[in-house]
């Protein structure tokens, strides 16, 4: 039914799933720096913990607030820095 | 690091995690009528598709929105109703 994606030794885990039409997942990641590629635009939510991020083209770190959505471009990669349990929902565009 | 559960052979699954001090999960369920019971307070909030829940002592169901949060008290069962995949945090208090 949900499949189970895991990625960095499984400090990274995330469950599939449909959002209307778009796929989706909800993830969770351990404190750590991660760099994520993409395939397809990413509207990407923190849900709970904290999440700074650093997307292409941008110089700076971005602070997320809880709730807050952030697009990436497709086919691009870009930072992810967190200090806890952060949990995030990603809908693919 | 982080353990799934599985509950109503796979049509309910959910990541584990900390928020905070508390623990949390967050999970995703396939279209259907659940019942949950409780062991500790609950805060649910609805992250991605669609809920209607009936609580205890509420003879009404009720429809939650997005980014809602309803509490659960300890103890106890609800009935949850949804039409497609949707999408949950649950903190545990």
């Amino acid at each position: 039914m949900f499949d189970v994606n895991e990625y960095f030794d499984g400090k990274v885990k995330s469950l599939a799933f449909k959002s209307g039409d778009d796929k989706a997942t909800m993830g969770v990641m351990a404190a750590g720096d991660y760099e994520f590629g993409t395939s397809s635009i990413e509207h990407m939510t923190l849900i709970s913990g904290e999440m700074s991020v650093k997307l292409p083209n941008e110089d700076n770190w971005r602070e997320i607030a809880i709730n807050e959505m952030f697009i990436v471009e497709a086919n691009v990669s870009f930072l992810v820095k967190t200090a806890c349990d952060t949990a995030y929902l990603c809908i693919y565009k």
